[in-house]
C-alpha cells in the first residue's frame, strides 16, 4: 500500500486529484478496479479511459480526464514498472544455507546470502552479499558471483566463470558450457579443450534455457545491462556490448562481436567471426552474414534495410507471376522483332 | 498380454481370424514377429503385408489379407496408440515422498502422489492425486498442480503457477519464467516485475526444454489438450486455444492469442500482439507478422497460402536468371524502339 | 609444463630452435607471452608473427621466422588442440559416490566412477569405468552408460537409453524425452506412448540444452563421433551417421536419416521422414524439404546449391525494382506493338 502522493514522488511525477488516495496494486486498464492504479503509455489506448474503473491512472502531461485521479509523468511505462517494483515489496529476508543444500567448505559466502535446498556450490566459490540461489542451482568450482544476484532453479554456472553484481539467471540458464570446437583429424573430430571462461557484467539478465558458451581461450563477455530472452545461444568467444537486448531463440555464432544498445528480434542470428556495430536493430529472424555498421534497422538474410526487406518480402509472393510475365513478354518481343525485320 | 478379441473390444474394432490369439507387443511392420501386432494406417504400406511376419495386423475395413489375423477398425493409427498404451500396463504404484526429496511442511499432497529424490516442493504447494514428480523437479511456493500429472526430471514450475489435471512436462520444461519486459530508462533498461502467472489446462503437454513465460500482469494461458514439442518459446501474456499443436523450436512472442486446433511446423513463429484464428496451419519456419484469419494453410514470411509459397520458393532459385533475362529484354526493346523510330 | 621437444613428439612434429624450451600454456597469438606456445593455422595470420611475443609457435612446414622457436607440423590447429589437452593435465582422481548423491542399490558402477552431490541414479543403471556425473545429473531406471563418459550438471537420461564410451553431455542436455507423437481422436489428440530408446554411440557429444527424443518404437540413434551444438532438437526415430556436426539450434524432424560426415549450420532443419546422404553441408538456416543426395553444399528452403542461393539471396533485395522494371517494359512493349501495327 502507498498513497498516490508517495508514488508520484517515487517516479518524479505530479498528482492531479486526491494525493492521499491509497493504492494497493498495479493492474491492466481493462481489469483494474478499486485501489488499483493503471497506466496509459500509448495514446491509442486513451479511449479506454472512460470505461476504466481504476482508482488512479498514470498518464503523460496534457491528458484530459475530468474527475479522475491522475499521476502525471513523462514516461508512464517506466513509472508503471517502478511502482510495480515498489508495491511488490522488498525481497524476503535472507535464509542462509538451507538444509538440503551442499556448499563446499572452501566456498566463501558474504552476508545475506540465501541458498535453497538442492543447490550444489563447488570448491572456492565466492558469492556476494544478498545473492539468492533458488533450488537446484549448480555452481562449479572457482566461480565468482557478485552481490544481489538472483539465480533461478536449475541454472548452472560452470568452472571459473564470473558473474558481476545484480545478474539474473532465469531457470535452466547455462553459463560456461563448452564452446563447439573440434579439429578435423582425418574423418573424425578431435575435441579442442575449452579452457576460457564467461563473464557476465552488472545487471545482465539471461533467459530460461539460454546457453552462454565459455571461450576456447580467453573469455566470452556480456557487458553491463544486456538482456537475453529465453533459449538464446551465445557461442564461444562472443562479446556483446552494453544495454543490448535479444529476443528469444536468437543465436550468435563463435567469436562475433556485437555492439552496445542493439536490439535483435526473435530467432535472429549472426554468423561467426563478424562485427556488428552499436545501435543496430535486426528484425525477427534476420541473419547477419557479414559485418554490420552501426545505427541501422535491418532484416532478412543477407541483411538489408528493413523497409526494403518488407517490400521485397511482399514481392516474393509474386515471383511465379513475374516469371510468367517475363515469358509472355519475351514471346511478344520476339514477334515484334520478326515483324520489324520483315517490314 | 491380451487376446486379439480383448484388443478389438478395447478399440471398438472387429476380429477376422483367431480371436484367442495372444498378443504381447506392438511393433513396426517390417520388424514384427511372433506374438506381435502391427498396423497399416497408410494404404501405401499395404504392399508390405505379404512379407510381414506379425501374428496380427490392424487394418481399415476392406483390406484383403487371406489367412492373416486382422483387427479391423476405422482408425488403425489411433487403435495402435490405444493398444500400445494398454499393453504398456498401468503406472507403477505410488511411492509417496521418497528419501532425498524436500517437501515444505505447508505443502498439501493428495493420495497416490510420488515425489522422487532430489525434488524440491515449496511452501503451500498443492499437488493432486496420482501425480508423479521425477527426480530433480523444482516447484516454487504457492503452485497448484492437478491430479495425474507427470513432471519429468528437471522440470521447473515457478511461484503461483497453476497446472490442471493430466498435464505432462517433459524433462527441463520451464513454467513461469519471467516475461521479457524492460522499460527504457535513458540508455539502460529497467526490469518490469513479472507478477502474473501461467495456467496450463487439462491434458496439456510441454516438451523438453520448452519455456512458458509468466505474464507481466494477469496470466499466460495454454488451453486444454494443447501439445508443445521441445524447445518451444511461449512469451508472457500469450494465450493458446484448445487442441493446438506446435512442433519443436516454434516461438510465440508476447501477448499474442493463438486459436484452437491450430498446427504449427518446426521453428514457426508469431510476432507480438497478434491474433491467429482457429484451424490455422503454419508450415515449418512460417512466420506471422500480422493477424491471421481462421481456417488457412500458410507458409513463409510474411505468411501466404502454402501452395503459393511452394511455387514462389522454387522461383526464388531462378531470380539471378530472371534479372539477366530482364536486362537482355530491356536491351532488345531499346534496339527495337530505335529501329522503329528510324523507319 | 613440457619441453618443446616433448610437445613435438606428442603431435608428430619437428622442433626448429631450442628443444629444451619449457612451455606452460597455449595462448592466442596476440596475447601470448613468456613460456607460451601459440599457433598459426591460417596463412593470413602469418603477418602477426613479427609482433608475437610467444616463446614458441606452431607452424606448417615452409614458414620462415628467423630466431624464433618453431614447432613444425602439417596441421597446426590439430597440434594446438592436442597440446592444449596435454597441458591441461589429466582428469582429477575419481571420487566415487559423493555425499548427497542418490544411487539405487541395484545400480552397478565400475571402477573410477565419480558421482557428485545432487545426482540421482535409478534402478539397475550400469555405469562404466571412469565416468563422471557432475552435480544434479538424473539417470532414470535401466540406463546403460559406457566408460569415460562426462555428464555435466543438469543432464538427464531417461529410462532404457544407452550411452556408449566417451560420450559427453553438456549441461542440461536431455536424452530420451518422449517423441512428439499424437493420434487425432476427434478434435482432441491421443498420446502415443513412446516406448523406444535413444542410443548415443562412442565419442558423441551433445550440447547444452539439446534434446534427443526417444523412439516411438525402436530407437533414435546417433552414431560414433557425431557432435551436436547447443539447443539442437533431434526428434523420435531419427538416425544420424558417424562424424556429423550440427551447429546450434538446428532441428531434425521425426524419422529422418542423416548420413555420415555431414555439416549443418546454425538453425538448419530437416523435415520429417527424409533421407540426407553423406558429406552433405547445409548452410545456416537451410532447410531440407525432400531427400538430399550425398556430397553437396546447399542452402535455403528448399535447398539449392549454396552458390546459387547466395546469388538468389542478393537478387531478392532487387525484387521490388524488378517488378517495376517489368511494368515499365510491358508498357514500352505495348507502345511499340501499337506503333508497328500502325505502320
Amino acid at each position: 500500500m502507498a498513497t498516490l502522493q508517495q508514488l508520484a514522488e517515487l517516479v518524479g511525477g505530479q498528482v492531479q486529484g486526491d494525493p492521499a488516495l491509497e493504492i494497493a496494486r498495479v493492474y491492466p486498464i481493462d481489469q483494474a478496479g478499486e485501489s488499483d492504479i493503471t497506466f496509459v503509455a500509448n495514446p491509442k489506448y486513451l479511449s479506454k479511459l472512460d470505461q476504466c474503473r481504476a482508482s488512479a491512472i498514470i498518464v503523460t502531461p496534457g491528458v484530459e480526464a475530468a474527475g479522475r485521479n491522475l499521476l502525471i509523468c513523462a514516461n508512464p511505462y517506466l513509472a508503471f514498472a517502478k511502482i510495480l517494483t515498489f508495491l511488490q515489496g522488498s525481497r524476503t529476508p535472507a535464509k542462509g544455507v538451507m538444509a538440503g543444500a551442499h556448499v563446499a567448505e572452501s566456498a566463501s559466502l558474504e552476508e545475506g546470502v540465501t541458498i535453497h535446498p538442492g543447490c550444489i556450490v563447488g570448491e572456492k566459490v565466492q558469492i556476494g552479499a544478498g545473492t539468492t540461489l533458488y533450488p537446484g542451482v549448480v555452481i562449479y568450482d572457482d566461480v565468482v558471483i557478485g552481490s544481489d544476484c538472483l539465480l533461478h532453479a536449475g541454472a548452472i554456472v560452470r568452472e571459473n566463470c564470473i558473474l558481476h553484481d545484480r545478474v539474473i539467471l532465469q531457470p535452466s540458464a547455462v553459463i560456461g558450457s563448452d564452446g563447439f570446437g573440434f579439429a578435423p583429424d582425418g574423418s573424425a573430430y578431435y575435441k579442442i579443450p575449452q579452457v576460457g571462461i564467461v563473464v557476465l557484467e552488472e545487471d545482465v539478465e539471461i533467459g530460461a534455457g539460454s546457453c552462454i558458451d565459455r571461450a576456447a581461450l580467453g573469455e566470452t563477455r556480456i557487458r553491463r545491462g544486456t538482456k537475453l530472452d529465453n533459449l538464446v545461444q551465445i557461442a564461444h568467444n562472443v562479446e556483446i556490448g552494453e544495454d543490448t537486448v535479444m529476443a528469444a531463440q536468437a543465436g550468435i555464432a563463435g567469436s562475433s562481436k556485437i555492439g552496445r544498445h542493439c536490439t535483435f528480434g526473435g530467432q535472429a542470428a549472426v554468423a561467426g567471426h563478424l562485427t556488428v556495430g552499436d545501435n543496430v536493430m535486426i528484425g525477427g529472424r534476420g541473419g547477419a552474414t557479414k559485418n554490420v555498421a552501426s545505427n541501422q534497422l535491418l532484416s532478412g538474410v543477407p541483411l538489408i534495410p528493413h523497409k526494403q526487406w518488407l517490400k521485397a518480402s511482399i514481392s516474393f509472393a509474386k515471383l511465379p507471376e513475374m516469371r510468367k510475365e517475363l515469358q509472355r513478354m519475351a514471346k511478344r518481343l520476339e514477334e515484334l522483332e520478326t515483324q520489324v525485320k520483315e517490314d
